[in-house]
């Protein structure tokens, strides 16, 4: 863990040093956790979740105590839903190979979710994890353009592969930038978007590509996230993108959609992020929500791009498009249309963003609520403007404690705000009302 | 795919220019597989294989047939093994989420697996597939021994992403192996191993560590497969990587032990390959049959090495670890003990290869019959003693005729057979019957 990083993190996370002081009734999870694990991984929160069972937007604790869920974007069409639980089962039991044999679901599941994209992204290629899907788009897009440079923005997360954590700044200070990789600052436009600060966002981008050229690397690609979720979560205009993906193609890069935090219906209006910037991706990243929970990944390409890739490497991977990934990544694009999600994303994002506003106009240490359908950011600035992530993090343990799951982005100062996709209106007025204990305390 | 690897996979595998002649029955199928996925993936067999369903040590084609799987070491314990998919199917319903909050059934699981390793190795971290695996393998050992140099077999596999493709030479001539990466002559010791031989292996690791050295970069890892599946199948004598794992730490290197391919009981001797040569690895790279099917695996490790890398790092895997990841592999370890599938491995094993030896007695161009436990690779030579991945080949494919699966390894001229656990010596007699059918064509 990188010093800033866990300065921040230490905030709400919890504190490996305070194993002997917890609850004795998780005393000893957390002992078995830190013999079997060491170091290598965090617990959420001050007070660590011992959790048992889930279901819908809601985690239980072992004493039944129900945790509202405003932060899990995996299962995204909400925990254990049985349709998805049921397709994987029954698939489970009946054949689990790999792509290497015919068998019929995973085509119906590539045709259903090629179905989504626009017609010239015709391809794609199965992985397991959102940084297998990162990984292979790095070396797609070299293997496509000859180069190596890479575009991200300052804070930006793709993935934990040592590839990726090269183009991944926000994995910390310890963990270096690839020497042919060049970062963006995050189109924070701020309240009033300009057309002078979007066009700088492109001009960033082009000047980024130039200083990679300068120095004798070709450029491959502009990988972007078009929520910004690690960078701060900078949603609007719509469209602000266009001017950015125009000018990494005019360097002779390609344009990466990063759609693991935007994708599968959770902007509301669109299924897809960049759809909502009305841009085209060369390339575009899966993950997290596609299986619901379970390993499912790949990447959307246009034909003529994954070809030159193939014809110098090929791909395979072992669990990639296996029938159970393909029968439950296609449960869940079922229920996400079955259960009109997209639109439910919409409705209620509006509804909760619009709660949070209320609160904010009483509370002047939120500085701006922003995002798109359930994906929601709420920033926090002190009296001088300047972040404020000790307030947002009392926020995110005080509400814990109430028991609302949420979490943080940026550099610490910025509610994160994702629940599964099926969050209601009422879900979102208990939210709002343990933000307003939070905010009063 | 690389034009060499190209050359010798189109002797058995399907040629996509073909997709318009094959049987009406699977046209439409492969069709709707080149239309979704391009030219990124390959099709076993000359004819592919139509499957519906599995049990077993059997894959069923749509009319019913049988086909006896003596070639996928991912469902280990045997294709949608009941045990397996219940434990899944059960916690998929209950739980599902990640590491950062408590539950217990990871640690149970954690700890289960942990018991079957030395005690020096004593911390694992979870992660999806072997190539994620070996990704945070080079990243651990990169960060512990602040070195880059790598140093792996000939035509070594230990994955897919930009990282490891550099460490997997036999993903094809046209992806370059890393500039800070040196390869060693596989331990091809023949049918009589000498002493000298077998040291000359262990000299082989430590000039290359040497040659690293020589050009600024610190060593790192040597990183081996023990059963050596890709670069040809060697297993004898055990106890020879004894030698080159000294070589590697004298060098300053960890030495990594890749068991994706003999671990988890494979060569029946041994839970784990590193164990049958009497050596302990640094770092232990887990990956397919761990989860039989699901994408289950991780990094074992020694808790100093994982400790350094944390300290500069961390690393947080979001399906890695879930509740359902657990159970499955807590189920897969319960199956390979309560069924002895380890002393199956052995005993069906030594039947199969005895049964090979002696075909091979009556059969000119079988030049080896080698491996361990369920491991068992067939070499082919002309009659000028060069490797013959023809006749190879036209073996793997007569099989497939005959409804038994195999593949190959090495250059294309060594079979590689490695069935399912739970092969019986009746499914041994079914696939030596064929066996001799296809030498005799």
């Amino acid at each position: 863990m990188a010093h800033e990083e866990a300065k921040i993190l230490s905030l709400s996370a919890f504190d490996a040093r305070r194993a002997g002081e917890v609850d004795p009734a998780i005393r000893d999870l957390v002992a078995r956790r830190y013999r079997s694990f060491g170091g290598s991984s965090y617990l959420l929160y001050n007070e660590p979740l011992h959790v048992v069972r889930a279901s819908g937007v809601f985690l239980y604790a072992q004493d039944g105590t129900p945790y509202l869920d405003a932060y899990n974007n995996v299962p995204s069409v909400g925990h254990c839903h049985p349709h998805v639980v049921e397709a994987m089962s029954r698939q489970a039991a009946l054949l689990n190979t790999n792509t290497r044999y015919l068998y019929d679901i995973i085509y119906d599941y590539a045709e259903r979710l090629l179905a989504t994209y626009p017609a010239a992204l015709g391809n794609v290629a199965f992985t397991c994890t959102g940084s297998e899907s990162s990984d292979l788009a790095l070396r797609i897009a070299r293997s496509a353009t000859g180069g190596q440079g890479i575009v991200v923005t300052r804070n930006a997360y793709h993935g934990n592969t040592t590839a990726v954590a090269a183009i991944s700044p926000s994995t910390g200070a310890d963990v270096p930038i690839g020497i042919d990789v060049r970062t963006v600052a995050p189109p924070a436009f701020g309240n009033k978007p300009t057309r002078k600060r979007i066009a700088q966002f492109a001009e960033d981008v082009a000047a980024a590509f130039a200083d990679l050229k300068r120095h004798g690397i070709r450029p491959a690609a502009f990988i972007c996230d078009s929520i910004f979720a690690s960078d701060g979560i900078y949603a609007d205009p719509p469209g602000f993108l266009v001017q950015a993906a125009g000018a990494a193609r005019a360097a002779g890069a390609l344009y990466v959609a990063d759609e693991v935090q935007p994708g599968f219906g959770r902007t509301g209006s669109h299924m897809w992020g960049f759809q909502r910037h009305g841009v085209e991706p060369d390339l575009v990243i899966l993950g997290k929500p596609m299986g619901n929970g379970l390993p499912v990944a790949g990447v959307v390409a246009k034909p003529d791009i994954l070809a030159a890739f193939s014809k110098s490497s090929g791909y395979f991977n072992t669990f990639g498009g296996s029938p159970v990934a393909a029968a439950t990544g296609l449960a869940v694009l079922e229920v996400i249309e079955n259960e009109g999600l997209m639109e439910n994303a919409s409705r209620v994002g509006a509804y909760l963003s619009g709660g949070i506003r209320k609160l904010a106009a009483t509370h002047g240490k939120i500085s701006d609520v922003r995002g798109a359908g359930l994906y929601v950011g709420v920033e926090f600035r002190d009296a001088a403007g300047q972040p404020d992530p000790h307030t947002a993090q009392f926020v995110v343990n005080d509400l814990r404690r109430q028991h609302v799951l949420i979490g943080t982005s940026g550099t610490g100062h910025i509610l994160k705000i994702r629940p599964p996709l099926c969050f209601s209106t009422d879900h979102a007025d208990q939210m709002l009302a343990a933000m307003a204990n939070a905010l009063a305390a």
